[in-house]
């Protein structure tokens, strides 16, 4: 099974190896380390004797055990030899990271890519890439860069694009996405979209799945098995290349045919829900991650300040979710003691100023306690009350306070953290979205995110309940 | 004229004066000194003999020398005597910062608004607000919080919310907007929405005109004026309150009455700029700011990975530019020094890792240098340089080679700095913003918003030119 070699080898050799800091073949290993790998690992080049204290060996074949996965970083005008070095060593899995293959548009680099495909037919070794970062996996200690999170998560994601694939490491760790398995797959070449999406489908660690894709060679093959992954489990995709520029930034990119046409079947026959960029990827694989279901699409809106209140209710309601006014006897117990200058009790609630302590729980009780609200949001505004006198400590109280009702309320909640004025409140942010991270809350950088993530969060959960 | 005592004052009297600096009787008058106010300070309070230094006086009328500009920070119901004692003393502004009026919707709050009015209008006394933050002029010293930036500039922005306003100068500083006059004005019971505009119209240190307006009260006079207005200079809106539930939100926020249907005549009958959410309109601002007016829609994006080029590419093209490829002739030369795997040298540009010194020089001269391109966007990445060895360095110097080519480019550029994976590269990437304030290059945080904002100000650009 390839997925055991391209997920769970046994073995890693890093073909390229070297001292050299600034080359993935010298990187490589230290993100093995970096993770724990427990599998052999194993440099290859014979101009080194040892390479990051591991002995380094001539060439494949010296390897004295099995080798379930080796990682390619050679020029590509070498790497068919490779490939017939691997059919020989019976290694099943070559993760081609080297570029300037097909993705050129030079016919020799074409032929050369295939001359690579034809070779590892001769065997059972199947090739992941050319021109890609491989895979990243934390519970086994598989990495493609030193940023990405180390903890283990029920989110898989397929990316076309390595860059897109890194960033998406580096930018979860702020935001609290944890992956299950993330596979860069650059050329397509063997490995692609299709047969990755049918092993997430059946991964028995994979709840979310989320995609980057910039073409698709089987359309017919690619909708048949979405069809059925995305009826399973949520499948988001960012579809790359849907302008007559993009589609040509993706040909020079990964040789990609991004037909656009061939799409539209995509989102009508399928489950799979669309979003535009890596930034709204991020946003909607968090609510799929985090977020329990709510039973409707009525959502209780805490905010501080009528411009907020009001952004979040026109939000809300663009993004198919609805913002119900809250019953006579609800707001009335709020008023008892919420001044009324400057302030709103009913939904979407304006506090004025932040509030902590019992003032704040019971507002959160109340709101969540009326049966036609099914789920909440809760603005909390950093930049704000740090500026405040006291600021720090009310900004502790108010996070206590959302955390402790969180733990008894069964309505799902959603935070949006408003942390980016300062250095001193981006700081902070980090450290909200942490204790959040810990009790399964998802934070959002404002309220018109939150709510677009939502709404796609609550359509797909609607139709699949039909 | 209202403009004088409103942005102008030779005197501020501060009623409701205090040494509890939790409360706006204290703040007031430190953001004004925070601002350097050189006018006259009089805090008006029989309970003390001074505040912060200041000669505190038992009433209004105590006060020696005459008072332009009112603070009024005394409780709903003390505000008619207050407007009696204005009219008196002839004030000719009194700002209403304290809410619990008409935006309560309670009958008795309603005609206490009204009676205030009508007693202004006894003498030549004019109301700001109530329930609004007041005016932020950072060339005089006044301001409304304290994180707004002390620099004047061009734009000035009218608010109908408070909080929204208050944002505005915080949110502003970290994104290199710079502001003439900001003026929150509430529930808009005497100067509103329309007579700020056309003063801001013929105001010639305002360049550029932003506002978020929940309701107009005369829709017709406000589309007269907004059709001048947005002829000779450029407005951009947020309209709150767009949906059912925004507009409740709204008429509990300042008792506007937003009336949904009238809004499409002002998006077709004057060219002002619809923009979604607060976010948007910093985004747009920042263009019309800084950014000189591109020749034509056509862009060349220097861009880090692929998966970035075609993001940029599709976005560009969504926003209604165009993202032309390049001359043979220039992709040639740029081959010369560009590795052939993992880059494009074809618009949008790959440059699959940050460049800097000549290499990265040479690109941009080369695509800026061709006719065809009217704008560049940049994007700098921010949080993968750092992640590199040497990536201080780097970084350093990427920014430099950006600034020396933008002093001898005639064509406008756009920088997207990708700076929120951790806290380093935040600020990092508040340094690297600075840097281009200085020198009048706006910064986005993200491709799309970039694109977006661009694409509304080419559109600007290009509909006042026919």
């Amino acid at each position: 099974m390839v997925e055991d070699s391209l997920f769970t080898p046994r073995s890693v050799a890093i073909v390229g190896a070297t001292s050299n800091p600034q080359k993935r073949g010298n990187s490589t290993i230290r993100f093995l380390e970096r993770g724990a790998f427990r599998g052999a690992i194993y440099p290859v080049n014979p101009k080194y004797q040892e390479v990051l204290g591991y002995k380094c060996y001539p060439t494949l074949k010296e390897i004295p055990g099995p080798v379930d996965h080796v990682v390619c970083c050679l020029p590509a005008h070498s790497v068919p030899a490779l490939a017939k070095e691997c059919v020989e060593k019976g290694v099943k899995l070559l993760h081609v990271y080297t570029a300037g293959f097909s993705e050129t548009g030079i016919p020799e680099r074409i032929e050369l890519e295939q001359q690579v495909i034809g070779i590892s037919r001769q065997g059972k070794l199947r090739i992941l890439g050319p021109n890609c970062m491989g895979v990243y996996r934390p519970s086994v200690g598989l990495a493609f860069n030193i940023h990405s999170p180390k903890e283990t998560g029920s989110v898989s994601v397929i990316s076309q694009s390595g860059g897109n694939a890194s960033d998406l490491g580096r930018m979860a760790s702020a935001r609290g996405l944890r992956f299950n398995k993330v596979i860069s797959y650059g050329n397509a070449a063997d490995i692609n979209e299709t047969e990755l999406l049918d092993f997430l489908g059946r991964d028995s660690g994979t709840k979310v799945v989320g995609a980057f894709i910039e073409g698709v060679r089987d359309m017919p093959g690619f909708l048949k098995t979405l069809s059925v992954v995305s009826r399973s489990k949520p499948v988001v995709i960012v579809k790359g290349g849907t302008t007559e520029a993009g589609a040509r930034a993706a040909a020079a990119h990964t040789g990609a045919v991004a037909s656009r046409e061939s799409w539209d079947a995509v989102w009508k026959e399928t489950e799979a829900v669309s979003v535009s960029n890596m930034e709204e990827l991020i946003d909607v694989l968090l609510v799929f991650q985090s977020l329990r279901a709510p039973a409707g699409r009525n959502v209780g809106v805490i905010g501080i300040g009528g411009g907020d209140a009001i952004q979040a209710a026109d939000d809300l309601e663009v993004a198919g979710l609805s913002v119900p006014g809250l019953k006579q006897e609800t707001q009335a117990a709020m008023r008892e003691f919420t001044p009324l200058p400057g302030t709103s009790v009913n939904n979407p609630l304006d506090l004025n100023v932040m509030r902590q302590g019992p003032e704040l729980q019971r507002i959160l009780e109340l709101t969540a306690g009326e049966d036609a609200i099914h789920a909440l949001i809760v603005v909390l505004r950093v930049d704000q009350t740090l500026g405040n006198p006291k600021g720090e400590k009310t900004f502790a109280e108010m996070m206590d306070t959302v955390e402790q009702f969180h733990a008894t309320s069964p309505k799902p909640m959603i935070i949006v953290s408003r942390a980016l004025g300062s250095l001193e409140a981006f700081a902070a942010g980090l450290k909200l979205q942490e204790k959040f991270d810990r009790i399964g809350v998802p934070v959002y950088p404002s309220i018109t995110r939150a709510a677009h993530a939502l709404g796609k969060f609550v359509r797909f959960v609607a139709s699949s309940q039909m």
